[in-house]
């Protein structure tokens, strides 16, 4: 572990309040050196899904050994699980309610089907001498998941943290059904341009693709955003947006999260 | 002080514009080994308490050689004194206008009846050799508070930067009124997630306490954001709030900054 | 170049979206050491006159060893080119659509009648060898921009990073136009006071001047922001803006980006 290690931040924390400095405060006290990189505080308020999107785009592009830390907690005081994660391609601290689930799915470290850890191992954050004392009931950000990330962060062990685990909440609902000749998956994200983006990976595209959402059907896969007014195209994070030239596919189409996206192969 | 020195930034200067950028490379370039962090830019312009609230919220989880610097200045240009604190608790970078005074006095580092420094050291920072040149009229956040904090962060003396002060402004408006079986408070903030956040701290409250504001009673309070449709909670900063059950109270309930609520005892 | 170069980011990819966070993954694995600052990432949606106005006015608080990256880049993917450009105030990383030629015209870096480079060294960013690989057609901040910033941090040198350039795009129609006794400018951003600022530099005022946009016509320029009900002022980074006492412009006059703004020297 580096001794500048880098500790990035996603939650639904939003930028006015105070939340997200109170977790960055208890990381530079416990880990001095630590690199703090905010991802994004902007995840609609509880939204889950969105939040696992967001780290499913960044994790390719950070070192190995840093440290995500992802907080979008609905359930936070009611119960659920705290944990870590790491793989080969880095260490996730999160609730365990589905956030981390695709993410850990695209990098082969869980097992789709169950859930079930492969090639990655994984704590619940259960050992109270980690954590911030004493734990607020609504802030386990503050109080369990920055502190995790900066022990992490210090060289302590992933085992130290608590109790193994074996596997992370399913959440398949979010991922695409895939049949003969048909792809069905949803619009995840409204980008800041309008895109609409899609969990419908590149790399699944059949040839001659027909992409059909609401009333619209668009023909084929374009190579970039200005060719045609209304088009399909591979984003920078390998997955099928939907874009319109030079505005706002979301206004102009009215897409909107959570919106069905079919995807069949050309005749 | 450390070499690597804290300094956190509270402004209402927002994210759009580039002042909060032109304040750190000013610190940037006095002070290379400054690790900056942002607390908010999004104080509502102009609202000193609002930065006050935010403030007293972080200071707790940092490291107690932090710099604290907030820039909250309606009447910069205009002859209001800028000043340094220093406490058992951090160093605070201001202008005397009440927004350091409910934190300062929450460390027990100012009298609360006039604002007396108590266990704690203060300057007007009115030595032009600490100060960016030309300072402007509008921007001083840039010119002094932002060469104050990184003069300090390496190493220069707080008696340095100007003339002694032993006290800062009251600003007892802000505060809540404690009388015999009530306390009377205001709404500061409203978070995110619409929880409307009191000056009532959870050690003042009385056993069995009626909650109430506008035309809402809330008979006690409740131990998470999940038991009930309407409820009053102390939050993570130590705080009464009144939260709605996956929703947003100030929407809910129309409550707004400013709103007055009273806390009585049971019967 | 220093070991702990700072970075600087300018961009229109917003904060809710995770594009900035790439670009960061990507900087700190090539360039561990580097310290990150972000300008601004609300620019409006590919308005680079915006993007070049708040880089204009932060580049003299940083030192010049500082790399500055701007992408607002309306036409990624579409044959533009990506340059990086190093002046005595700094080296500035972004596409050649405009947006740096006011910001290195008003450091004698480029003559303002061509756009040609002089007491300054630039290329275009064609070098694969420094990009990230494969580069996607929709977002050259990661694959190109990021990649450029990052090597030239760790002391790889601007002529290794693509061939020669001898100018840079010419975006005149930003400028002001000065004639005998009048300057005509127009308004450049609306900041988060509501501050209307021009594009027209201090320096240029002739004396009891009298400034006019739209309906309103307003004389002589005040010392700070509390003096009149509306009123001229000289802002911090020392051009004319339109401002209201203790309200927005923008909003009170119906002031908006590119509106034309005339001044007038005094009879």
């Amino acid at each position: 572990m580096s001794s500048r290690s880098i500790i990035t931040l996603t939650t639904d924390f939003g930028l006015r309040d105070h939340y997200v400095a109170a977790m960055k405060g208890v990381v530079l006290t416990l880990a001095p050196a630590s690199v703090l990189v905010d991802i994004s505080h902007e995840v609609a308020p509880h939204n889950v899904s969105e939040a696992g999107y967001l780290l499913s785009g960044i994790w390719q592009y950070f070192p190995t050994d840093a440290i995500h830390v992802a907080v979008v907690d609905p359930g936070v005081g009611t119960g659920r699980k705290a944990i870590a994660v790491r793989s080969r391609h880095g260490t996730f601290v999160a609730p365990d309610n589905g956030l981390l689930y695709p993410l850990l799915v695209a990098q082969g470290a869980v097992r789709p089907d169950d859930g079930a850890l492969v090639d990655s191992e994984g704590v619940e954050l259960d050992n109270p001498a980690y954590h911030r004392m004493p734990v607020s009931n609504t802030f386990h950000g503050r109080d369990i998941f920055a502190p995790a990330a900066a022990h992490l962060a210090v060289g302590i062990n992933l085992e130290s943290l608590g109790s193994p685990i074996d596997r992370v909440l399913d959440a398949t609902k979010h991922t695409t059904r895939i049949t003969e000749g048909e792809i069905r998956g949803t619009v995840v994200h409204i980008d800041r341009f309008g895109n609409a983006i899609t969990n419908i990976s590149a790399d699944k595209l059949p040839a001659n693709a027909t992409i059909s959402t609401g009333g619209l059907t668009l023909d084929g896969v374009s190579a970039n955003y200005q060719i045609a007014e209304s088009s399909a195209i591979v984003g920078s994070s390998g997955l099928l947006e939907i874009a319109v030239r030079n505005g706002s596919a979301a206004d102009t189409l009215g897409l909107r999260i959570g919106d069905e996206v079919v995807v069949r192969g050309g005749a």
